[in-house]
């Protein structure tokens, strides 16, 4: 089916593809650059790789290299269909005898097994009915030349098509799909589905959001060490780390450094980095290893202006996703359908004791200085969104009393302190409070926590050579990937999640 | 010497100051918002507070609001003078007995602790001489009132004019500076002079730049987890943490993570993180913790592709650098005077063999297979100035024996590696090269070095299922920070540095 006016390509002999192709049989692949392996023994590279999402009827009978992964191959009689796939894209390429291709060379393309990557020289052609499988709809590829450039097993531990099947369809029709402890046992298969690919160029996408927005508002990013000599709030749930002849712990949260900075001058601080957290919770939202994204601040008059900056920075991550990963967004949705993240401008702001009167009504019983339960969270959640109709609010004004110790009581109300939670679908994401900055205060409230003072004391040093008033607040960034996107596991939003069962791969 | 017209709040009576100034001998210092701690009883919020930097003859005559920090305090007679210091910006103040200040009142301005926080309002007056140790060199403002926002120690464990002292200058006029241990003992202070804001704003910047230049050239950044379940090359030089009830290990660089993705069809990684190495040693650009700035990426042909990718995202970074931060370069000039930094366009790239050459013909003897000592680094870094005129280069082909296991080996000289080295100053601040990608050859690689297969077992099969051939590398952010500017010890370009002998703060 190549036509004769596709080019000089075309008029080189199929022998040279058999070459490659009894090569590839003995799975010599490509490993040395320029092509002096075995493949490719005297290769000039002078060829540009075509995207496969740039195979367009713009580029009709043209001759075009691609390379690519073999989704699935078919063999047909005389010919072969294979859809090539490339990240998110694929295009259907067709195998035949004829000028281009032996009957060998038909069997060869074939055999090669999925998920094999090949470098594959053809003709784009226009097709008259679209290729509703494909993403590159209105041409497909007659190929003249097929070379394996990395060779998969034949057995592969989980299929795509299946990874990407919505568990509805595969419940209702009885086809396959594939649980979530199989995927991350064979994460590099899982994360070339589409589904994955969206996810995790959405949360890239979050990360850049927040320092672009971050930095336009002035703040300097900062970089916290992670091994720490101290457990910062008493030792509960942390690591402990062999550092030469002492141990060390694994910083809970990038607080105290960021507080330092604060003090030093810096006045507007943000890090992006792990975190870590020895909690034995096995829940859908728990890591013990996760990604901060940390803000810290300087006010002049309340903590509100702090508050009101983080919100407002979480808003310009909303609306950059909506923007510009649309199509992200829509590709998570094929698989896992939910409705579009709504939130408010300016962001909507609750007291706790309004929180209260809300479940209250609806027939909870909470005492005044009680904390959420992750259930009332959920319910909460649900009747803001029917009272208010956004997916995302603050609640503001916490109870002193289910706070750390180093939260700024509310001077107007003792019982109350000046931090505040932010919610996501009904599910904490943030939580954040104006810091006491005055060492005596300071080592009051310790003492009423019934701290060891000794372990906090360069903590409260820090504080004792002038510091200004100052909030700040951290962000789960899985849970906000996870949340945005209406899913349900931030196992799916963590590229290689940590888990107290999980540390592979 | 405040002038009548200076407006509304110069008609108050002077008795408020008072009220504030006996508050502040309390030390009872702000800590509710709005101001409504005892130091404010009944303030409401209605002030724009003033950046020092904007103080300028555009604002003489005029009104205005400061915080800033008490930088240094001066009574004389009837007046203070103070230095208000607000980052790396500062203005003379000058309190004098008169319709707004009494006599009590300048006593206690000049009492008030160095690196206390202030609140003051005065009149901004153009001055006829220059005043050359402020910032803002043309106008000194005249205090109406002042407020202590944070009260300082009255002893500082270091004096930030000494800490901003250059040595040659501390040495031949007797004048004190500040060592190393004192500064990081004390950060929280260390970090308010001139050079530590310029130094950390810069490496702020190198963070900025590097994800800028990635992201357009069509990168997605990743996240890797720093909890791992098996030390990768073979279990030297890394922390062992304790994991619930098993052992776990701290990454020591985010290469499997990194090849992982590009395996799982990413294309084109990079991302910003810690590196941790148990590493015994006390040396001027060593860390236990480090921030590593890691690329990796899948190519066509050949690994120079990536090489170049990646020095061209540091010639970006050093021209970003000299384009935006010129001020930050030139204010740590001050203190650690240096030659800027210079770079060729496209990045001089040398053999490993031609450096060799260079060095023997300078003396050196080495063998062809030997990698290169700290003093020959350096020694061929000042022969590669002298030659080429450039501070920054790439070394590349390194003999095989001197990488790790799964360094590519060059196809054409089983001696040599596609492997390379970048430079800054004559440190190496880059090790990268192609990786393996065929699971045969890297086993047959790993064997050869003596390695368990077993406890590689997860990285080699990550190459099963199809791997593009792909390279990358790893930057140290500190040591570009401290090349970049000539610096000498990497602990000034670690915001809390951690070595075998420092975990605090």
């Amino acid at each position: 089916m190549p036509s004769a006016s596709a080019g000089r390509k075309t008029q080189e002999k199929p022998r040279e593809v058999m070459d490659a192709a009894e090569e590839v049989n003995k799975t010599v692949v490509l490993h040395s650059t320029p092509f002096t392996g075995n493949l490719y023994p005297s290769f000039e590279v002078d060829r540009v790789l075509v995207r496969v999402s740039n195979l367009t009827v713009q580029k009709a009978d043209e001759v075009v290299w691609v390379r690519a992964r073999v989704h699935t191959s078919r063999a047909k009689g005389k010919q072969c269909f294979l859809v090539l796939r490339q990240q998110q894209f694929n295009v259907q390429a067709l195998v035949a005898v004829g000028d281009h291709a032996s009957k060998q060379m038909v069997k060869f393309a074939a055999n090669i097994n999925k998920e094999s990557i090949v470098d594959v020289e053809g003709v784009v052609r226009k097709v008259n009915q679209k290729i509703g499988s494909c993403t590159q709809q209105d041409v497909e590829l007659h190929v003249q030349k097929i070379y394996v450039i990395s060779l998969a097993e034949p057995r592969l531990p989980l299929q795509l098509d299946d990874a990407i099947r919505p568990e509805v369809e595969g419940e209702e029709e009885g086809r396959a799909t594939v649980n979530q402890d199989t995927r991350l046992d064979n994460r590099v298969i899982d994360l070339r589905t589409s589904t994955s690919q969206a996810v995790f160029r959405l949360q890239s996408g979050i990360c850049h959001l927040f320092r672009e927005t971050l930095t336009n508002k002035g703040f300097v990013e900062i970089q916290t060490p992670k091994i720490i000599s101290a457990a910062s709030e008493g030792g509960a749930n942390v690591f402990t780390v062999s550092y030469f002849k002492n141990n060390a712990y694994l910083a809970q949260s990038p607080q105290l450094y960021k507080q330092m900075c604060i003090c030093a001058d810096f006045e507007k601080v943000f890090c992006i980095g792990p975190v870590f957290r020895a909690e034995d919770s096995n829940t859908h939202r728990h890591l013990t290893e996760f990604v901060g994204l940390d803000i810290e601040m300087a006010f002049n008059y309340h903590y509100h202006e702090v508050m009101e900056e983080i919100a407002d920075t979480l808003v310009q991550i909303f609306k950059g996703l909506q923007e510009r990963f649309q199509t992200e967004i829509q590709t998570v949705n094929k698989q896992f359908p939910c409705e579009p993240f709504k939130f408010l401008e300016p962001t909507l702001r609750l007291e706790y004791c309004e929180a209260l009167a809300m479940l209250r009504e609806a027939g909870i019983e909470m005492g005044d200085e009680e904390d959420l339960s992750t259930p009332n969270e959920k319910l909460l959640g649900r009747l803001v969104k029917e009272k208010y109709d956004t997916d995302f609010y603050i609640l503001d004004k916490y109870p002193l009393a289910v706070r750390p110790f180093y939260t700024m009581p509310d001077p107007r109300n003792s019982k109350q302190s000046n931090s505040y939670d932010m919610f996501m679908r009904g599910e904490e994401i943030l939580s954040g409070a104006q810091r006491i900055h005055d060492p005596q205060l300071l080592t009051e409230r310790a003492l009423h926590h019934g701290i060891d003072l000794e372990k906090i004391k360069a903590y409260i040093d820090s504080f004792r050579f002038g510091a200004p008033p100052h909030a700040g607040g951290g962000i789960g960034l899985e849970r906000v990937t996870m949340l945005f996107l209406g899913l349900h596991n931030i196992r799916q939003t963590s590229m290689f999640p940590r888990d107290p069962k999980r540390l592979t791969p």
